[in-house]
C-alpha cells in the first residue's frame, strides 16, 4: 500500500510501504476512506516530537471500512463504516474503566502516528478496535464525522466540559485558530449566554465570528482584559478557554476570569506559565488542564445525526490521499491559504460530499 | 386600588380594595406592569385549593416597577423595573440558603395569590423584595420576561435540570400545554438529540413542533410507548418530563425510559399512580419530583439578554389590567382559544411591545 | 471438578461435572478457593428465577486463582489472586463504557449461576476477564474481599450513591438484614450525622447498632414515621433506604423522607408499589433503583487496604465447599442461625483468616 | 467596653472603647463568650494587610450570646447562643444567593477585623445577623463550635471539598500547622484511603500523625515527590493540598500529582508560582483555589452534634479574654509553644469546658 512516511525532521513522503496485518487478536484493519492532518502533525515534522521515530506513518484522524478483524473482536465486522479516533482505549486499565482514555495504560491513550503507524495511508491497523473505533451512523458522509477524530472532541472536552460552561455564561475562547473555532462550535451546545473570541489575526476573528462567536476582540490593538471587564461590569468571564498554548495566552486566561469562574487550558505548552497565586489564591478559580478522552465521541455523533451540530464548515480544502504531500504544504501555509482542515480522500474529490461552495473554492485552490 | 378578587368558588371580580403599604422593613411596595393567569389560578377559583380563603387577591407572575422600600431593603430602589416571581424567598431558612427558595420556612415559598394577596392587581406588597425580585436589564420589553415568573424556570428546573438533560440525549415530553411547550423550549438550551412530544391534542402537538419539538405522537392515535422503543432501537427515551399531571402519563413516562434513563415529573398531581417496582428496580432510574425554586432566574434573564431565549412566543392573548375578567374566560377556555398565556397589562396593548403578527390576532380574538 | 448443581425447583446437589475450558479469547478459567451464598440462590433454588435452567451451576461471588487465560486476555496470568465479581462486564458496550456494567449488552451483567455455570464450583470459566475480575492486593485474605463480589457494592453503588449520602445527614435504612447491614456499614464512608435503623425483627436491629446504626426503630411497636420526623424535627430523613424488597417498606421510604431528600431502592420487588405523588408532587424527592455495577469494587478495594472497611463481620458461618450443601441450609435458616453470610472454602476452614471468635462460634453451629 | 485594639504595625492594646450598637436593621449586638486568633490576625499585626486601619478592633472568630437584635432580624433572638462566623454573607447579592459567602458584593465577606471592627472584643457589632450567625446546637460547649468560625470550613471547603476528596484516595496535604490538620480532620469524613502529611517540622509532623494522617514524610530529610511515587506505584497523589503559602509548596504540589488528579490551593500566597504547564497540559490535572465561604457550618455543626467530629484537639492553650495580649505572645510564638488555636474565654478558664489533660497542660504553659 501507500502512505505518508515520516522521515526525520523535515522529511515525508508519500510511499510504497508493506500492507498491515492483524498481530493481536483484539485488532482490525481499515482501509482508510478519509484523513485528515492536524496541527501536531507538523509539529512531528518539525521534530518536535522526538518519540516519533524515522519510518513511521503519520496521522491520527480517519474515517474507514474495516476489511479485517481478529479472533476477539466482537462488535465490528468487515464492511462496517467507521470512524477511527486519535485516542486509542485499551478498554481495560483504571484510566480506560473511568472514561480517561487518554490516560490508558494499558497500551493506548495517542499512539496513532506516533508510537505506532498512523492513517494517512491506505491501510492501517487498529489496536483494540472494539474499543477504539465507532461506527458511522447510516446516512452521515465521512466529511460530517471526520473531525470527530480529534478536534471536535478535544475542543469539547478539554475546553467546554473542563471550563463546565452552563447556560447564560460568559465564555471567553483565546486563540481563533481550529481548535478555538472547535471551542466555540462546541461551546454553544451549551448556549452560554455570549462567547467573547480573541485572536491577533483579524482573518480568524472573522472567521470566529462565522463559527458563532458574539463579539471578537483584537488583542493586538485592544487590551483583551479591559474589554472583557467592561463587557462584564467589571466582573469578567465565567470561562475563559486556552486556545493557543503559550505563556502570554494562558496568563490573559487567568487575568480575565471572574472570582469563582474556570480556565481551561486546551493549548499544548512548550514552556511553563506564571500563576499569580499572589492575586488568586483568595478569587475562587479553577484552572484545568487535559489531553482529549474522546468519551464524548457517541455524544458528538447522535449531535450530528440529529442536526444539531455540523463541523463540515471545518472542512476547507480538499485532496486525493495520494496528493497528500501537497495538501501538508496548503494546511502548513494556513496563515495564507487560511485552511482549517484539509480532507485527504481514497477517491477523486467529486465523489464526495461537499459542503459549500466555498469549500468548493477551498478545494480548487487546494489542488 | 383594583384588583382581581377571589370571593369562593367560582367568584372572581375586579374590584376596589384598600392600597397595600409596607408591612415589614424588608418588604416593597411594586406598581403592577404587567401581570398573567395560571392554571393554577383556575383550579383555585374551581375551589381545589382551600388554603385560599375568599378576599385574596390573585395571581403570583408579574413584572413591575418598585414605588417603595422598607427600612431593611438594599438592592432595589423606587423606579427599578422588577419581575416579581411566583416564588419568595425568605434568604435565611436553611432551604433558602441551599438554593431551595421553593421549600422556603421562613415565610416565603408560593405565597402570592395563595398565602397573601396576589398580583393581578394595581400595587402590591411584595415580602422579603431583596431575595424575591429580580431587575428587569435595560432593553428588555415586560412580555420578554413576563413568563420568567413562574412557567419558564418551572419548566427548565423541574423538568429540564430535574431530568439532568444531556447533549444528544433523546427526550420526552408528556403534554404540550404550556408548561409541556415551556419544557420543549428551555430543554433546548442543553442541546438534546432530538424531542419528541406525546399528547392527545392534535392543536398541542403542532405547537410542539412549533415550539421545537423533533417528533409528535398522538397518543390517542398511536402506541406511544411501541412508537419511543421504535425511534430509539428498543432502548427507551433518555428522559421523560410529565407535565399533565395524572396517574396515566406518569406510569407512561415509567414505561417509555430507557434503563439508566430519567423521569422527571413537572405535573401538579391530585391522586397517586402505581410505580411497577417489579419491572423498574433493576433498570437504574430515576424519578423526580418539585416545585419551582426560581433560582434559575438569573440564568434565564441572562439567555433572553444574549438572544438565546425568546419567551414571547407564549404570550398569545393581550389584555388591559381592567379587562382581567374576560381574560380568565379567553385563558379558561384554552382548548377553544388556544391560549397558551395571556399578558395584562397596566396600560393600553397598543402602547407594549408586541411580538408578532400571531400575538396581535390573538389579541384581537382575546379583545 | 464438583460443583452446586441446580436440578429444578426445590433441588440442588453438590455433584461431578465437567470442567470448564476457555471458549471464548477473552475468557479466563479460575479456581475457587472461597465463595458463598446469596440470598438471590435461595430465590432461584424455591423457582423464582425462570431463566435459571436446571443443571446450572449455582453461585455468583467467589475469590479465585487463575490458572488459564485466552489469547486475548493481557491484564491477569495463571497464579493471580483475582475477586470474580457478580457483573460481568464486556467493556464494549455503550453501558460498559459509561460504567453502568449492571445493563451490559454485550454478553455481561449479571450472568454467573444465572445465564452461565456460576461460582460454587471447583473450577470456573470467567467471561471477559479483564473487564471483570480484580486482582487481590497483597496481604488481603479472601474473606476480606469476597464480599465485594456482590452484597458490599450493591449497598454501596444502589444504596449509599443513588441516594448520595453526604456528610452529617440523617440517613434511615428500612430493612437490616444483610443488604441493610452493607448499607450500614458503606454509608459511614460519607460520614452521616446519623443512622436509623427500622426492622421489625429485634435481633436485626440490634446487629445493625452493632454494624453502626446510631438509632434502632422496631417498626412492629414504634410507629417508624412518627419516630423519625420526632428525630428530626419534624422534616424527615435526608436519605431513606429500601433494603427489604416489598410495596410496604418502600412506601414508608417515601412517608419519611424530608423535602428534598432521596429515596433510594435497593430491594429486589415482585410487585407495584403506590406512589403517592399527590402528596410528593411537591416535596423535591428524588426516588432511585437500580441493580450493582460493581463500578466501585477498586475504590472498596482500596479502602479495605488503607484499613478503612472491614467487611469480615458478615463472615457468620464457615464451611468447605464439599459442604455447600450444607450451607444451604445454615444460610436458609437465618432466621434461626443467625447467618448473614457463609463462607465456603477450597481448603479446611483451620487453614483460613478467621477474623474473631464469633466467627469461630459461627462456623461451629455451621459445621 | 473592653477589646483588643490594633494600633498600626507591632501595636496592639486590650483597651476600653466605645459599646456597640445597632447602626441597620439586619445587625445584631453579641456578647463575645469566646473567641480566639488567626495567623492571620500575626499577618495584619505586622502591617502585611493595609487596608487594617488603626483603631480597629481585631479578630474574627467567635461564640457568643445575642444582646439586641435590628427590626430587620427574625431567626435570632436575644439570649440565642451564636457562632459568629468569619465570614458576613449580606444574603442578596449574586453570590451569597450562590452559597459564595466569601465573594460577597453586599457588603459582607471577610470585614471583621479587617473593614469593621472584629470580635476579639467584650461586644461586637454583626451585620447581616440573619444569614451571618449560627444557632449552637443545645448541648454543645463554645469549644466544640468555636473553630468553625474559620479553620474547619476553611479547610473543609477550600481543602477537602475543592480537591473532591473521595473514599479510596490517596491525600496528599504539604504543610501540617493548624490549618494542615484541620484539613486531616476534615478530609477523614469523605475517607480517604490514606492521608500523607508532608512538612519540615518533625514536632508538626508528629502532630499530623496524631490528627489522623496515616504517612509523615519530612520534606527536609527526604525527597517527597519520590517518596509519594513510590507509595503510589508510581502514579502520584489523587489529591494534593497546599496548605503553607509559598510558591514551592505550591510546586510541589503539582509535582506530586497523579495524571487526572486534583490540587487545592488553601494556602494564602504572597508571590507567584511557576506553572509548569510543558508538564501538566496533558495530565488532565484540576488546580483550585478559594477563600472559604464557610456555607458547610450548619454541616459540620451536625457532624459536631453527632459525635463524628471533633475539633477540640486544636485548644492547646486558654485564656480569659482579658489575657489576649498573653495570648498573642504564646500563639505568635507557636514554634516553642506548639500552639495550635488558643481559646479567649470571657469567663475564667475554670468555668470552661476543658478537653483534655494535655490541654491543660498547653493553658499551664499558656498562661
Amino acid at each position: 500500500m501507500k502512505a505518508l512516511v515520516y522521515g526525520g525532521p523535515g522529511e515525508r513522503e508519500w510511499t510504497s510501504v508493506p500492507d498491515p496485518s492483524i498481530v493481536e487478536p483484539t485488532d482490525a484493519i481499515v482501509r482508510i476512506d478519509s484523513s485528515t492532518i492536524c496541527g501536531t502533525d507538523l509539529h512531528i515534522l518539525k521534530g518536535d516530537v522526538p518519540e516519533v521515530t524515522p519510518g513511521t506513518i503519520l496521522g491520527h484522524e480517519a474515517v474507514g471500512t474495516v476489511v479485517e478483524v481478529g479472533s476477539a473482536v466482537t462488535t465490528i465486522v468487515p464492511g462496517d463504516r467507521v470512524l477511527v479516533s486519535c485516542i486509542t482505549s485499551c478498554g481495560r486499565c483504571r484510566f480506560c474503566k473511568e472514561g480517561h482514555y487518554g490516560l490508558c495504560t494499558g497500551g493506548g491513550g495517542w499512539i496513532f502516528g506516533h508510537l505506532i503507524n498512523g492513517l494517512q495511508a491506505e491501510l492501517a491497523r487498529v489496536p483494540f478496535a472494539d474499543t477504539s473505533v465507532y461506527k458511522v451512523p447510516a446516512g452521515l458522509g465521512d466529511e460530517q464525522v471526520l473531525f470527530l477524530a480529534d478536534i471536535l472532541p478535544t475542543a469539547y472536552e478539554v475546553g467546554v466540559l473542563n471550563g463546565r460552561v452552563e447556560p447564560g455564561d460568559t465564555v471567553a475562547i483565546v486563540g481563533a485558530g481550529p481548535i478555538g473555532l472547535a471551542a466555540i462550535m462546541t461551546a454553544k451546545l451549551h448556549s452560554p449566554g455570549r462567547i467573547i473570541a480573541i485572536d491577533l489575526a483579524e482573518a480568524r476573528l472573522e472567521k470566529a465570528l462565522e463559527f458563532g462567536a458574539d463579539i471578537a476582540i483584537d488583542n493586538g490593538r485592544e487590551d483583551a482584559v479591559a474589554k472583557v471587564m467592561e463587557l462584564t461590569g467589571g466582573l469578567g468571564a465565567d470561562v475563559a478557554m486556552e486556545a493557543v498554548g503559550v505563556p502570554d495566552t494562558f496568563e490573559l486566561c487567568t487575568d480575565l476570569i471572574r472570582p469563582g469562574g474556570r480556565v481551561a487550558n486546551i493549548g499544548v505548552h512548550g514552556h511553563s506559565a506564571t500563576l499569580h497565586l499572589e492575586k488568586l489564591w483568595i478569587r475562587d478559580v479553577m484552572i484545568t488542564t487535559g489531553l482529549v478522552d474522546t468519551n464524548t465521541t457517541p455524544r458528538l455523533l447522535k449531535l450530528i445525526e440529529g442536526g444539531r451540530l455540523d463541523p463540515t464548515p471545518f472542512a476547507t480544502h480538499h485532496f486525493a490521499l495520494g496528493d497528500t504531500e501537497q495538501a501538508y504544504d496548503v494546511f502548513g501555509a494556513a496563515a495564507e491559504t487560511h485552511a482549517l482542515k484539509v480532507v485527504l480522500t481514497a477517491v477523486p474529490v467529486d465523489h464526495q460530499l461537499v459542503a459549500s461552495e466555498e469549500q468548493l473554492i477551498g478545494a480548487e485552490i487546494g489542488v
